[in-house]
């Protein structure tokens, strides 16, 4: 049975990365505090945490995947990404392939796609819509 | 001597672009229309364009070098930024290293930092206050 820890300075949050730091060692999991504190937009997919910049024509969420994770295939405005760390596996218009940390992408309005994110992926999305996603209700 | 052009669709921007990208085959120049529909901010430096995406307690901008230019040494809140294209050499609190796509950096609050970018470099830079920079006066 684990030994029931105290809660660390920082609450909850902290505790996942520290959790997923001893799982992974070496590997840098997670934005840094100033994105952190950003809202925490709605993500309808267990293992992703999304962090909101939201603008007044245009938003932009940094994703991180804490465990692998899929999100369906879906569409909507045009989008544009970037990886910043891991590797994830997208389908854009039946076209699947892997972007590795820099690699960009654009996904066109309307074109229907999905991903695949492995633990520790890092990725901005940027897209012009203002109200893509919508912070969390605490 | 060169044979005047027509000025293409889409203005000034998209023919410097085109011009870019004849200077440089196989190198993307720039950030999709999606990222350069956004209010472009003051950029005290020649050669650099920065668009600007402003949240309410944060900002970040989609940073592009046309052609090589130096950022002299200066200090202000916390950054986080991360390399999309080509080079970037940074000195944070006086230690130099080039970081290409993928490579992320976090330049803590007040610490200085100077910056040479190499013609063509992309960059992304968040910072944890929403008036780091301004939309240009039109």
């Amino acid at each position: 049975m684990p030994l029931p820890l105290g809660r660390p300075p920082g609450g909850a949050r902290r505790e996942r990365r520290v959790q997923d730091s001893l799982r992974n060692p070496g590997i840098i999991t997670g934005f840094p505090e100033i994105i952190q504190a950003l809202p925490e937009a709605d993500a309808s997919f267990r293992g992703i945490t999304l962090r909101l910049l939201q603008g007044p024509t245009a938003s932009l969420i940094f994703v991180e995947a804490h465990e692998a994770s899929e999100v369906p295939e879906h569409s909507h405005g045009a989008q544009w990404g970037v990886v910043v760390s891991g590797e994830l596996v997208l389908t854009i218009g039946g076209k699947t392939r892997t972007y590795r940390p820099g690699e960009d992408y654009l996904i066109p309005a309307g074109v229907p796609h999905s991903a695949k994110l492995k633990a520790g992926v890092r990725v901005i999305d940027f897209f012009d819509d203002p109200n893509r996603y919508r912070p969390k209700k605490r």
